[in-house]
């Protein structure tokens, strides 16, 4: 099984998933400081991963710290107030890494709030309190991810040819994944003719890393180019869009990878099921709607540039948002671990995740 | 001005677009086999200017061919039969270098029209004939560009934010552009806010040779990939789409690079117009509609890798078409050079091409 990431005797190993296919090189992080970073250049991508990779961050950050109880007589460390209060700064800034994943503020505050049921406790029990949590991030992930893979399976008809755009696999996860653990499921089951890669420009996720794990998975797939979606649909080569998620407002507006939108689109032209997997976390309830959702915008050198390499004339300004928010009114139905809402809004999202 | 092709005392240079921008070197032609090998590698593209190298090509292909009446007693050379025989031969195989812009063939069967003229006159009519048929294939599209350019612009509203894909500009045309000048010309009367130039993979041809003829011209533009175009109409970034065409039925249907309907089916759905900017030689009034029209498939490794780099796992299967088909009901005018066709359709076109 794929591992973007791995707990090792306190040290958070993240596989670089800037170098996958090309080399499965794991970067050793020992500050949460390099856990941020790791997440900010894409080391580690995908909402659920830099979600359990900021869990294990926040872990980092309490062994580095002094205190509480942790000094002698001559320097007796930071007391748990001020201990508190940069574990607090550390948490912001790994929540501050990228800002649209919901699930990076979501395991941080799930961090923190652990930690402040400990507060008043021993420095020993506040670490391994907190490394106990971020295990159970991590392991959940892999836990709500195969039951995602369980549901969404029954939406994929037998002989499917599925269109995925991004990387919603293992290494998106904690493991086996949202959108492709859905495919991985069907396929086990005998349903996937084919899988559609988009190659997902500018990063290319899809090339590299989806393509990579279908292929080491043995599921039938082909790349194609992100503008080729449209033809795909035209031609009926394509029976359905499954992609993840990055956030998704109370009314089931998602954001996702930049493109998302446009297969959404596409897919409601041609009357094809437009499909979002995400788990229960993915969830932001306190947006009313996706026109709140933060978009992030990355350096243009990712649109100037492919693979490293330069391809248009220097100085070419450029366009580089993210993510991009498909209306709930476009998604057919979103899979989560707690059920499938189907034509999904406010009410019956409500109804599945807080009932 | 930028020039992709010019005939220099008997050789075609062109210049090779597969390294514009980087560096602009022109290759020589002699033989009309080496035309139909720099169309076929894209050294040339744009459907008006492999039209016009395949003009050029015809006449280095006569100026190649021993006779009709160029020899001497001890070798007479070929018969003006054997002449148009092998002439034929070499039209034939610039016509095959690629299958889906018409106006390649369109030119080349001009061009053997005019041979068919001159059979039976002297080697050197014959070869002063052609080349100056191939001259006035390549000064006429020159003009028709400018006929669109102006024809076009009253499309434009002052303010306008235009998205394009691919290049259909001068690189693309014997100079100037279709869908780049009526760009070109709004410009000029200071009417374009900003063009989004989609990236265009997997040949770059948007990030590449659209930013590049762009910046050339001091034109504002923005470049982004291919899957931004949803999010830029959806956010009102875009007020209306503007391509070009390789090949369009007697019905409107038009053929052009892969991507394009997507944007096309993108705009209808955003109430945006799409247009077609086309030289009345683009139409094939033989075909009923866009499902008659071959699609080019080129090599996988085109998706596969860049610049000779992979950017997929080892093995990877992928699609490749060049080319799509966009129904006229998504078209909201075609530009020609003899007028726009307002809501095109079978009736309009012929009216205006034929009447």
């Amino acid at each position: 099984m794929i591992q973007p990431l791995a707990w090792q005797e306190g040290q958070l190993k993240i596989l670089d998933q800037r170098k996958v296919p090309w080399s499965l090189e794991y970067i050793t992080c020992t500050t949460s400081r390099e856990v941020a970073v790791a997440i900010q250049e894409l080391a580690v991508r995908g909402a659920p991963a830099i979600g359990a990779a900021a869990a294990f961050g926040l872990a980092l950050a309490a062994r580095g710290l002094p205190g509480p109880g942790a000094g002698d007589d001559a320097d007796p460390g930071l007391t748990p107030r001020e201990f508190g209060r940069a574990l607090e700064e550390e948490a912001r800034e790994l929540e501050g890494a990228r800002p649209t994943a919901v699930n990076l503020s979501w395991a941080v505050r799930r961090m923190m709030g652990v930690y402040r049921g400990l507060a008043d406790r021993g420095r020993a029990e506040i670490l391994r309190g907190l490394e106990e949590e971020a295990r159970q991030v991590f392991l959940q992930d892999i836990a709500v991810n195969r039951r995602m893979g369980e549901l969404g399976a029954g939406l994929v008809p037998p002989g499917s040819r599925v269109l995925t755009h991004c990387n919603a696999g293992a290494l998106a996860t904690a493991g086996y994944g949202t959108a492709l653990g859905v495919i991985r499921k069907a396929h086990r089951q005998g349903k996937v003719q084919e899988v559609y890669v988009d190659e997902t420009r500018p990063v290319l996720q899809g090339a590299r890393l989806t393509a990579w794990e279908l292929k080491e998975e043995g599921i039938p797939h082909v790349l194609v180019t992100d503008n080729m979606a449209g033809m795909l649909m035209q031609k009926k080569l394509v029976d359905m869009v499954l992609v993840g998620a990055d956030r998704i407002a109370s009314n089931g507006d998602t954001a996702n990878k930049i493109g998302t939108y446009s297969l959404a689109v596409l897919a409601a032209y041609h009357r094809l099921p437009f499909y979002v997997a995400a788990p229960s976390y993915t969830f932001d309830l306190g947006l009313d709607n996706g026109e709140g959702i933060v978009i992030e915008e990355r350096d243009p050198a990712e649109v100037t540039c492919f693979s490293g390499q330069e391809v248009a004339p220097a100085g070419t300004r450029a366009f580089n948002p993210s993510f991009d928010v498909t209306p709930h009114t476009l998604i057919r139905a979103i899979i989560t671990e707690k059920g499938i809402i189907h034509g999904p809004g406010r009410d019956k999202i409500s109804n599945l995740l807080q009932g």
